[in-house]
């Protein structure tokens, strides 16, 4: 996996998903990637809405350094961690939105053939976790990508809720156990291993 | 169904699925609704974007006029029917943007009980017909929403490809074929006709 | 709700859904549902495998004199509450070899506006729980029935895991709690409130 | 992709998905696969329901020395291509009954990193070609398995309808278009592709 080029794409308002994909991030970096870049989808909320929330006023402004994740970036990753929260079982607009831009990148190619699994969060224990990462497979499906969710490859998924399709975690206040740090590792790990032997495979031919 | 108000909610981009929007409407105003709204959802998108689509631009010009649809609006609805292009087998962002602001109503309970429907375009046969609907009803079954999909319930539906799940079309330059606005008119009908009952129901008990 | 016959139809193969059948069947009897039948869907898998689980022979056992599902009973039904564990995301084959044999009442039509909702359950905490009921609602929507899953429409689903779809639960050798008993209840009135409006409606017309 | 080992895997009750089948075995031989294994998934239906449908009843004997798959071909196999029609949107029961039946290679992880891709038919023009194959892989993110759907990764994908998600047709009494057996070569040659990469990088390692 040392040649692979991974991208952490993230949407979070208050944290959660910071969170997951800034272990995503670490695991990507430890596991010996070529390069490794963390990456923000652009708010698109009115700025009325969050500024009635004092929780992801924080955040936005906590996170204002971290990279905003251009159709560059798209192209450029062999491999694509995602992670966002739930929506009503869906994507948020916010990833919608990012997702609608990159027209021109599907029409010529240039999205087939990435690695890429997803992580997600929901406030109730069933709220979406499973849903909205079948939403994000959906639309890779479109794109042409390799869906790589992790299943039950590894025994710290099941301490970590054992969802087949990613990574999930019911959100809140409190810190995320280092149960789903590990299953994320893991689910780095293995999307990264894949997206080697593929991009080896078709560097290669 | 004399008693139920139903509010068309659509997006469009290029006139598709205003088209079937439009249908629905006076469906559901020659079935006498009590009232019947068609709402535009608010166009999203980066101006840079709609100025490159000649189409695009058009269309947000000939539609300028369309009222907006509000969380007022969805809030005084029985009856919703939705109509939206898909984005990769999902909804489109302006559809999830204006999602993402109903969880004030959501709270609160008042999207229970409605009686909602989808239909939807795409631009391939099968590019999404079916799965941007499921992804819909994903969202009105978080909203405790009643999902009254057509299934096969009228011989039109049948012509006009048989999505069980609501009208589809793939969608182009050409008028909208008069086998799909049958299919929309049976949708509109039987979505009424339901509400019907259960507003009946509800404001009796 | 007095006028709705309800068929809970389950299929369990250790007793877990057996008993969210029986909960479902007492909440409907409770409610004055006009008929309740608790019906189960035949095995059908091989009796080797059945020998070699021994749960399984005995919940094969402990349940001989529960009235096998028929045709029937389906079309007698208003209101349907399904239960069923998860197998890979999907519904188990004993479900799917039952719905198999409905293509005669579908094709008459028979099927359509019966009101539906689903339960689960899985091994895993995040094991299908969500992903298994939209498979079902799938089904459905091909029937033209309504689908009344439970969203957030009362306050004891949040304490049972807070699934949108219907009630789940993570399987295994302990007693199901108490909540999620008060979740069952809550789904089967709203599935048979639904059911008995549009029955009135219907009966009306 | 000579060193991959691919299972054609199908179910069909009256013939199209058979063809679908043999199309992508002959593909797999034409590209040149180490081994390539037709396989039919075993026949669970009643004998009466057989027995009333000439065309089932005729397609059962016509195939009857197609080998049935087994689990050791599912262990064997380095990549699978499914194909079955839909039922209702999900996967007919005989399909789940395989399914069902292999927990134990499940558990042992023999069913991880299989690269998997899924055709499909209905007898509507969307009576559920999108749905069933997104069924399929709900399945497959369970084994573990890598899904490698076709998206749009090469024109002839659109001239067969542009299911992103695998090749679909609607069934009838007609012989299938060349432009399918097209799109199904497409999709097995990138299977094969994918597996080889994969099988190549999971050797060296």
């Amino acid at each position: 996996m040392k040649n692979v080029k991974l991208a952490v794409i993230y949407y979070s308002s208050t944290g959660t998903n910071y969170q997951l994909a800034q272990w995503a991030e670490q695991a990507g970096k430890d596991a010996g990637a070529a390069e490794v870049k963390l990456l923000k989808i652009a708010e698109t909320a009115p700025k009325e809405a969050i500024a009635e929330n004092k929780d992801w006023k924080a955040h936005l402004e906590a996170t204002k350094d971290v990279p905003e994740v251009s159709l560059k970036d798209l192209e450029w990753a062999d491999a694509v961690i995602f992670s966002a929260p739930t929506r009503y079982g869906n994507l948020p607009s916010q990833v919608a939105a990012f997702f609608d831009t990159t027209g021109g990148l599907w029409f010529t190619g240039k999205l087939a053939n990435k690695v890429v699994s997803g992580m997600t969060s929901a406030q109730n224990l069933h709220g979406g976790q499973e849903t909205t990462l079948l939403s994000l497979y959906k639309t890779m499906h479109h794109w042409g990508a390799i869906v790589a969710a992790p299943g039950y490859t590894d025994e710290v998924l099941f301490a970590a809720g054992g969802n087949p399709y990613g990574v999930s975690v019911a959100a809140g206040k409190e810190n995320l156990p280092d149960k789903v740090r590990k299953a994320v590792v893991h689910q780095t790990e293995r999307t990264l291993q894949l997206a080697g032997w593929i991009k080896s495979g078709n560097t290669q031919k």
